[in-house]
């Protein structure tokens, strides 16, 4: 096992090993009911509708045919199937990780850069990878043209209409976007029968095969938030961790080299977050660059590439019979209305900005 | 006027003005609380359940990007703000009409070429510029794949899943896609107080300056289907109609010459189906190939191109007023779940399939 090496202390690993050999599955956790809100922006039932508006607007991207739903689809698992990897006007080569239960990670995005919601929300508003709107300029220019907006963020936030503030009520809403009650939850909350017997089985293989010294805690993505974990920077891995395997070509794992790309720390070469594993059936493709279509191959990429291990054909059957049982229930959405502006269309104002 | 030369009796044409000039208003109507159905596709739960997935489901265009909801957006006015238009490996120079209320029109597109939204449906799906699927063959192959939607298809059709099947499913959930209940409707069936002065008084200028000669019936856009109007091939009419307006070359109106590329008639050049007006506050930017944004300017080009008429700007004022009573009340729509793939991702399917 290669841990994170800088910033999350030896002593806190050693605890954790002591623990887990101790009491294996309870460092697992059923979801808890709320992701941790944070202080700075508190739940209203104001700014998760204004956020829900928002999060299904396409107005929020440059071209206006982009919203975060295009690739973060709540009507499938909160991803995108592969697809904005294959956009040839974007330079996207890392999957879109599903927006479900996003809110329970400690960091976001595959190297983990953004530490909140609010501020990979901002990222994405501004990246030209993404909604490519080309600064907080541009987009108040154009969204103080839509009274509903306008009007909405006044009596939902100080300061009104301003980019943190879309920031807060999107990620007021993605804090709402949570799959409960997966056959595993109501497994580890005592049903003993919601499992079958080979995901039982695949439980147990998780832990003694080596799955869960990784993916553990409330999102199988590691230590849960907190000062206590040291955790604001993350819970990374090595990946590949070892290197040789007809695996690394096959599925070109190291061309991205991760987290170092972003830190400029060459000890953090191909260090990635710790994907979380709810709903992992229904987020296929597989790995940051989404090379690997399918969940029974992802499971004996990561047991040799991680562990050095070969797993048999039952043992990989059994291990994916508890992954399917992490599949939660999604929420019921529904569709939001859009502010309109009506008889204008915001088109025009993107020519005159001289975009 | 310029009526649409071939097809369309001029005795319905006579009929229909001395009926327009004794009572002007009866030619318009509150919106009937159904479109017709078609007796070959009649409408049940599981179809309109059925549409509705495949509606907002990616895997139906090539590369899984886009959906039905892309450019029709039914959080919004049905319609794209124009943005399909602009995306740059389509040649989509047309602007997407409004999905609410289509299933009202006599014929579907801009130039008509579709006589039912089944027929646009299995267009769209196939067509390089949409949808983007090869061949039944391909969509086959991708969706026989998804076990959801193969049972669903058993038990609502005949045939069970097939390209047809999947038009017929779409259309039966446009079919629903309604907004009844504008200011005009209330007032159209008795309430007075349903539209203000302005309104009122742009209702009255829309018969007597001309526009209700082409935007009347269920959907302002002509009269209603049927056979006993003849209306098989649909209502077109000549735009522009007097040519040589400072217009023409602003907004290019002559550019794309229409319904003519379709039927190879030289007589079909610059007909295009009359527009509908519900919710047309709501579906800025205007005309065929969405270069005017704001409807008043709208109001000024139809005006001048089709009546050779130049209002004053208390007239648009009051067209406008009475054009913004055309916006219905929009449906709750929740969003659709997907079927899924467990642990597959379709996206290497398309690989498979050399693309």
């Amino acid at each position: 096992m290669a841990y994170k090496k800088t910033k999350f202390s030896l002593l806190i690993m050693l605890l954790y090993a002591v623990y887990n050999s101790a009491n294996a599955f309870e460092v697992l956790q059923a979801l808890p009911e709320t992701p941790i809100i944070p202080k700075s922006n508190p739940q209203t039932e104001a700014k998760i509708a204004l956020g829900k508006q928002l999060y299904f607007d396409t107005r929020l991207s440059k071209d206006m045919n982009y919203s975060c739903n295009s690739c973060h689809n709540l009507a499938a698992g909160g991803d995108d199937d592969g697809a904005a990897t294959r956009l040839k006007d974007r330079d996207i080569n890392r999957s879109a990780p599903s927006i479900y239960n996003a809110a329970y990670q400690t960091v976001q995005y595959w190297d983990g850069h953004a530490r909140s919601l609010e501020f990979q929300a901002m990222e994405h508003i501004l990246s030209a990878n993404y909604m490519a709107m080309r600064s907080e300029k541009v987009l108040l220019d154009r969204f103080s043209q839509i009274p509903g907006y306008v009007e909405a963020f006044e009596s939902s936030f100080d300061g009104g209409l301003n980019l943190m503030n879309m920031a807060r009520a999107l990620s007021s809403f993605v804090r709402t976007l949570k799959t409960p009650d997966s056959d595993f939850d109501n497994y580890i909350r005592g049903n003993e029968t919601a499992l079958n017997e080979s995901a039982k089985r695949g439980l147990h293989l998780f832990n003694e095969v080596g799955c869960m010294a990784c993916h553990f805690g409330v999102n199988f993505a590691g230590p849960a938030p907190g000062p206590a974990f040291g955790m604001g920077d993350g819970f990374y891995e090595l990946f590949p961790n070892y290197l040789g395997s007809k695996y690394d070509r096959k599925y070109k794992l190291t061309k991205d080299t991760g987290r170092d790309l972003i830190t400029k720390d060459r000890g953090h070469k191909y260090m990635w977050r710790v994907p979380p594993l709810r709903n992992i059936a229904d987020t296929a493709p597989y790995f940051h660059n989404g090379s690997v279509y399918e969940l029974d191959e992802a499971v004996r990429v990561m047991a040799r590439t991680q562990l050095k291990k070969t797993l048999s054909d039952e043992d990989v059957s059994d291990l994916v019979a508890f992954l399917n049982s992490l599949t939660g229930k999604y929420p019921q959405i529904s569709l939001p209305r859009l502010p309109e502006t009506p008889g204008v269309s915001l088109t025009n104002q993107r020519f005159q900005l001289g975009e």
